[in-house]
């Protein structure tokens, strides 16, 4: 049984206040926790506050807020001192992929945090053993890697290091519980977690079809949009197996893994759009091209897709909760 | 542009009456074609107009229909002669994955019909190249791969062998656009096609954490159906990258890809469940237990979850249909 929870009594610091921070942030609000966030960069603190005003906004319209707007903002102070840490229970790290960026907060997180604070990071890109050796208390370092908008999805892995102690993890799953997320425990601290591991075997294979000249991108696209999509969020990868029936899949197997791509190496076309700073829809440059308005009606449909999925699947309650024992 | 369908000028066979024949003949009568279907097993020939008709009964409740079931129904033979398929345009084969029945099914389908018909078969285990070598006319000779319930899915792979001409592709792509589906091309007849490659990368990766201990089975499936499940269905796999930004993906694939799982092995997990002959759901053993009651409330679920991501899906026309061209 996970520990329960009472948001009100446990204040969660954030440092690192961009988009991800942010809907991180906003996240924690709705889930009643004392916010302190912390901007490590000039300006921040004064752009953080607008973009959280504007993402509660988007979550009272979509009926997530059960108090007035107004109530959640009285719970969160935004500064630049980090000396205003010193009663949190939980500090989550958010700033940019850079080892002696996240290096430089940690010191200044811990000169400033009490003696039992948990210290996470959302890094998908450095190993969490690596980061806890830069704290002094590296058992009550781990991580917490969200997915985007952080208010919005259910999607949580925790993953522990080396020196990640049993009741620092127990501690956050607990926490995640807490805030309606689903999340999965990573027991090794393993390149990419799960589901970078499981994607980027897809973008192996994925490119590698492109390349061969077997289907076209678009084709790649809506292969995986209507086959894969149509059970992926009811039942996973190994549920999805029992549902089919196991007996043809290890022929299959024995067919196709030796077939599959093995290859190491970044596909030409992708070392080709980054040498032309290519940087997808935002710059309406990418796999695809894009008008100003193709990227605008990407944005809203992306927004309004992931409130749309997310309820979707808050209506499969029983199979998605279901605690039939794994062998 | 794809050539304009009148469906009922186009009649189509059937042979093989199993559960997935049945509910492509649903397909095809939703789409108004008249359908000779054909019971090439003992027995199939009865139990499979019931089977049809229960399929039907879910479309009426499901309000997929816009005639009386009766109509549908009178659209339909059903027969175990195959000379019935004498004035068929398309006659589609899903018969067992044996290459033997195969061969002694086309060669009646071949006796049977007139000079322009195609002949596809509905494999994902046998190449098209090969199949097509056992009729006289290979150039119409081609690879139609459904989704489970034909009826209620978008997903379509259309597979050229090496003899296929262009006709016999266009006249396909053309009948597929108008039952509704979103058909992808195979330009080449690759083993597992694309769909099934795009999956097979994944297990291979799913099985690997599993067997490292990096993640439960259970923990892996919520990863999927949280992470990827949450914009799947909306963008695929390419566009994705272009939404997210191309420039990290680079260095991760740069990080990532060797140290993905090579194997050319079925997991020895796998290897157990079938030689324990454990069939999944439907005989309550497989990678996870299950009650008759979970069962049941499995199969329920993925009915009502196929209906309501393809209703999801098809409010989001503007990008999904969007026509930006790659590059």
């Amino acid at each position: 049984m996970a520990e329960k929870i009472n948001a009100a009594d446990v204040t969660v610091g954030v440092v690192g206040l961009g988009l991800m921070g942010s809907s991180i942030i906003v996240s924690l609000l709705l889930a009643g926790h004392g916010v302190v966030a912390i901007a490590p960069i000039a300006g921040e603190k004064e752009v953080a506050p607008h973009r959280i005003a504007q993402q509660l906004k988007l979550c009272e319209s979509d009926g997530l807020l059960s108090l007035p707007k107004e109530a959640y903002l009285a719970l969160l102070t935004v500064s630049d001192n980090y000396a205003l840490l010193d009663h949190c229970d939980l500090i989550l790290e958010c700033v940019v992929e850079k080892i002696e960026v996240k290096n430089a907060v940690y010191q200044k997180i811990v000169s400033a945090s009490c003696p039992d604070t948990i210290i996470a990071s959302n890094t998908s890109a450095i190993p969490i053993s690596l980061l806890q050796q830069m704290v002094t208390f590296p058992e009550r370092f781990i991580g917490i890697h969200w997915a985007e908008p952080a208010f919005a999805t259910r999607f949580m892995e925790i993953v522990c290091g080396e020196q990640t102690s049993q009741a620092t993890a127990d501690r956050t799953r607990a926490l995640a519980l807490s805030w309606g997320k689903e999340p999965t425990l990573l027991k090794k601290d393993i390149r990419g977690f799960i589901t970078n591991r499981l994607m980027y075997a897809v973008y192996r294979e994925a490119f590698s079809l492109v390349e061969e000249h077997v289907a076209t991108m678009a084709d790649v696209d809506k292969s995986f949009r209507y086959d894969e999509g149509s059970w992926m969020t009811l039942m996973g990868l190994f549920r999805r197996m029992d549902f089919m029936g196991l007996k043809d899949y290890v022929a299959i197997f024995e067919t196709l893994f030796p077939l599959l791509s093995n290859s190491g190496k970044v596909p030409d076309v992708m070392e080709q759009l980054v040498a032309n700073r290519a940087g997808g829809t935002q710059d309406l440059k990418g796999l695809y091209r894009y008008t100003t308005q193709d990227a605008r009606r990407w944005e809203e449909a992306f927004a309004r897709f992931t409130r749309d999925i997310y309820e979707l699947a808050s209506q499969y309650p029983a199979p998605l909760k279901s605690t039939v024992k794994e062998i």
